[in-house]
């Protein structure tokens, strides 16, 4: 009877932490100095913190901060376990890519078959253990709208590339390029390479951090 | 009066010889490997001949190659005097750039601003010959009409530098770049790298030959 | 009384074989190209076993090819766990670096920190499974002896690199680009810079694989 | 008879000055930042118009630099005419190199047969006018003496291939990449990449522009 009346109580208190833990949602944000920027005052990541919020959602939500500067494909995979796997979370955003196309220029980016190849296989790992993933594309280096930034068609490539894994691994989509290239047509007027959605082409000005917050909050809060 | 005579009969000579010399406009083509290839039986220099020679002007123009593979702008310049200047021609049609674009992927590309300086200084030696200019954007490196061929972003960007150049010494231009994209728009709808107007995303077929003549056509004939 | 014997006859057997497993040591050799080709009819790890076998010392051991072309520190890391633990093995022998340095060319090497990190992150999760690691530095890209191989000085900072690790990891060294330029400097008087130990300045001949297999052995079989 | 007063009395200056000339040897010396530097109060120029003066010689030569920072040899080619010609000097000091080399790493530097033709064509131009020209080798980016530094197999190859132009066309060479090393093997046992030459590894501290005056004054002043 004791042992009996043990288990039960075992039971009942594991039962209650369980439909907690169900109830708060850890989201993991994987990516580069973007993202690891995110975790800042007014960073995408607390912007869409406070959109959750003003939802009464807060609870509901737990945003982790998983960006390191200079990171390609590849260094998510080096590091997935320790950064994302521990953490244990039910959603990981990945935003990756705009180093990969980058570094090329100083020689160390990475070629697009091995940038499926790796991404590929975070995918795989984060869906072996029923953890939902949704891909961002990279958004820019250079804001000017006539694809005349030097690095426009490599970049359209890779999010090409993103959005193609996207697909094929029934991912969802967050397509940051093409709303960032829509928010440019209809802001942008004179052509500028920064200062509109980014400080410096790449990084995140507070539009930017609102607009990115904006479209992941379509994705992720429903 | 001997002397007198003779005098008086060189002069006739030179006068008939010097009023055949304006008729016949000498036109030579300056540039890389597409030129080089432009005075093959299916080059775009030949197909220029023969739509001239419709035309019935066969008698008026003079059309000179001096294309050599893997030029860029500064190889240009090295080979102004030899390959151009001692030609003595009426008109340059300067069609350089990809290769200056491409070439960086090995490292050896031509940065911006050189780019320019050296397209400026072969313009000044020209014009200071009174030598009529022409210049042509780069047309393609890939035929991708949605700016994901891996180059795109710079292409454009030495295309809009070329623009710029002309515009600032009032010379005429040939944007090959814009009509290869308008063609592709048209004719293009699966989006492949190759295959439409060139046969390696670089290098023209006989529909690129015949584009790029009709286009040179407009400008270098009236 | 039947059951009884059936399991002392599996359990004799299974003794028989352990006893084995542990007599025959597991080799992998995991790299690029140069690998890859290594377990060809006059490849290194087919010399290094005659090796071998001329010692008298085949049933001992076990050598296992697993090199893929192209590859660089990122893509041994990515398929450590099935081209290699899933092996089994006792001893991996890690020869990698000439295309993290020759890749760059191309805009896609490896940076130098990352090339530490990566290597490190490989050793660290084979030692935690007890598998003894040895290290290989990048032969040659380029044969001449006097330093003027385009990639020389990178190599031979690459070339440091892993001799740290290897030193910091009380890794086994099998230095063969020390082994290289000590045969060039006495074989190429001519300074040439292919046709020495390489076909093409980097993938082994036949004295090549051979002088591989000699430096080998001297760290392997004991 | 006064004509032929003044006629002679206008060949009698002519003379004088003609003789003025001959003795004030004018040195132009034409390259990069390195030589734009050179002017500086401590500058390799400078200190070396100072050895002139302190053997008596001020009277005898003039110093002219003409380096323009980031220059590689088809910068040279361009500015042949306005910055050198122009100042119709006796001898012309080429030091470049380093650039072609370095600039590889952003895409934008020189191949090594453009290198040799453009370096050929500067030295035509000049050997027609009856100018002398003095060769150097370029002499580091990066001090390290184990050929551990990235660029040091492309630099060697560059320093080689001047080498071979000097030799090719009998020009004086003043081989500072084998001077830059023999001083540091004697000088920087610690291995560094900098601070014994140069300041960052390329650009000249105090003892580099005493070693180049030192050099370049065997060679140009005897």
């Amino acid at each position: 009877m004791r042992l009996l009346l043990y288990i039960s109580s075992f039971i009942a208190i594991t039962l209650v932490s369980f439909t907690g833990m169900q109830q708060k949602q850890r989201i993991v944000f994987f990516g580069d100095s973007i993202t690891q920027a995110g975790v800042a005052p007014n960073g995408y990541i607390t912007v869409l913190g406070n959109l959750i919020a003003q939802k009464g959602l807060k609870d509901q939500y737990d945003l982790v901060g998983a960006g390191i500067s200079g990171n390609k494909v590849t260094d998510l995979y080096l590091r997935l376990e320790d950064d994302v796997l521990a953490k244990d979370p039910n959603t990981v955003v990945i935003w990756i890519g705009v180093n990969d196309v980058w570094h090329k220029k100083g020689g160390t980016g990475t070629d697009a078959p091995k940038f499926e190849q790796f991404y590929n296989a975070i995918i795989k790992k984060l869906q072996a253990k029923n953890i939902k993933v949704v891909m961002c594309t990279p958004a820019a280096i250079g804001e000017k709208t006539d694809f005349s930034n030097e690095l426009d068609g490599d970049l359209n490539k890779y999010a090409n590339i993103v959005r193609s894994i996207a697909t094929k691994n029934n991912c969802p989509l967050v397509d940051l390029r093409k709303a960032f290239l829509a928010y440019n047509l209809a802001n942008n007027a004179q052509n500028q390479d920064r200062g509109i959605l980014t400080s410096d082409g790449v990084h995140l000005n507070d539009k930017g951090n609102m607009l990115v917050a904006d479209e992941m909050m379509k994705t992720l809060v429903k």
